[in-house]
């Protein structure tokens, strides 16, 4: 193939969703698209005419692409083994995985993931974030703690260019889980966001663990302490709540710079106003910047 | 009506089930019977003939019923009013709300449950446990914890015939709801306890919040540090194991006596093994000789 002519593509490809940039020669975005192709609707043998539509649609014929996300996972395209995370960020350019597409023309590489084993023994797993990470870092963010919300939110804690720690939070699928079934679903019907129920929520997570708030949160509509409709808001509050104390109350947590909230607009104000509650400061990424700043150096393009 | 004709009847009637129990003169249980119409089988307006139903299984006619469990809530019969905790258990005899069954000689009582706001002003609330632990207590139960394990699994600290404090947790449900849906329902097919895995997720318990260790269950898994199979007892250990800490860690918690287990005999022994990993001493009670000694109670009948 000829790389010269290659376009350089860079597809975050996750679970539910894709998203896809097309990079000029000196790594502007020329054309992006994304849908709802993540890798639940791709069949095992699927992701080679599920990237040629992709670059159809990208109007690109010879492609450099790079994938991060879980297309990287067991059961994504192909399976890249995790680094350690004793492996600095910016090893993850030399460290992506060559797959064969079959296309012509077409170079395909996949971004690995990290794994981590806490001080407890407790291993934890990473595959998308970590290209997030490099990006931030490329756009001269500071050290210290990285939050991703999501289904699974990650933190993690960034020194000189390594992760020093990750840990991964169930929030958004449990939220999920107990909006759409469960006992309190039945009084979730109404979902608009209420500030001061989303606040309670984040003050009560600090009295215990979850799996008994989460009981409180419906004695307070039964005792009617609070409005059935505030229900959704709280558990929210108590979920992120939840995460951000887990944090907070690690011995060696220091959080001596802003943490970096890098996702969708939603999620991360919603993260800002928890930060803001109890204290934390915070600042928040534009996640497309960030991506971009991650291919640039993936593609090793400088800035 | 003829209140000397009428037979006992003691109903513990929940969310799901309902267990009914007829007494004789001397309190002895002659007939029983047990289904599935639990309150969220049973419409708004049915419960006269669901009742009706019930007493012609159990063949009788003229009737001093006494009910317990949901069938006192907002969405049961008719709701009673908890009490607060300042009330001894003793009181439930004489606080039982009379319901208006229209069925001739058949009167109708249900027990209140309780209502608990903790030092942090988190509101708690119990429907049917109080009756157990009354006939526990009935029973000569020691003072200190006891504990139900349930869809809703609830701690309860009683010192000299009131409760001090109780607490619940989402245990069951939340069991529930990820063996069902969610991204560890995916690899959760096979059910089967595995003791080890069970002790591993109680002992893993111990390092933070359980919306956190939820994710590591899974990257153990997807690390190959353990089998798919295993996933279901980990995290019912995960689960049972964060109910345990959260008591544990509350700064007034002192284990004198063993912690009082009632409830089914799986369930039971579950909570037992987790105990003993955590060196707390517990003893288990039979939960129909534990209701049936607490409905001689409510209907005055000595032992």
């Amino acid at each position: 193939m000829n790389q010269t002519n290659a376009t350089r593509v860079g597809i975050d490809w996750g679970t539910s969703n894709r998203r896809a940039y097309v990079l000029d020669d000196r790594g502007e975005i020329v054309r992006h698209h994304s849908d709802d192709q993540g890798i639940l609707q791709v069949t095992r043998g699927g992701y080679v005419s599920s990237l040629w539509e992709l670059l159809q649609r990208l109007e690109v014929q010879e492609a450099d692409v790079v994938m991060c996300g879980m297309v990287g996972s067991r059961n994504g395209w192909q399976e890249a083994p995790y680094l350690g995370i004793e492996q600095p960020l910016t090893t993850l350019r030399d460290a992506m995985m060559e797959v064969e597409s079959g296309l012509p023309g077409v170079r395909c590489r996949i971004v690995p993931g990290y794994a981590y084993t806490d001080p407890q023994g407790m291993p934890d797993v990473m595959r998308g974030e970590e290209t997030q990470v490099l990006g931030a870092l490329a756009l001269s963010a500071a050290n210290g703690w990285f939050l991703h919300p999501g289904t699974h939110s990650k933190w993690v804690r960034v020194e000189e260019g390594c992760m020093q720690q990750f840990a991964t939070f169930m929030t958004g699928e449990l939220y999920a889980l107990m909006s759409e079934h469960g006992t309190l679903s039945k009084v979730m019907a109404q979902r608009e966001s209420v500030p001061e129920a989303f606040a309670a929520g984040v003050r009560a997570s600090e009295h215990g663990g979850f799996t008994h708030l989460a009981f409180c949160c419906r004695a307070l509509v039964v005792t009617d302490r609070m409005p059935p409709e505030h229900t959704a808001s709280y558990l929210s509050g108590l979920l992120i709540g939840a995460e951000v104390h887990d944090i907070l109350r690690r011995p060696e947590t220091r959080i001596e710079a802003p943490v970096q909230v890098i996702g969708s607009p939603t999620l991360t104000s919603r993260y800002m106003s928890a930060l803001e509650l109890l204290n934390v400061p915070a600042r928040a990424w534009q996640p497309d910047s960030v991506f971009h700043a991650a291919l640039r150096a993936l593609f090793n393009l400088e800035p």
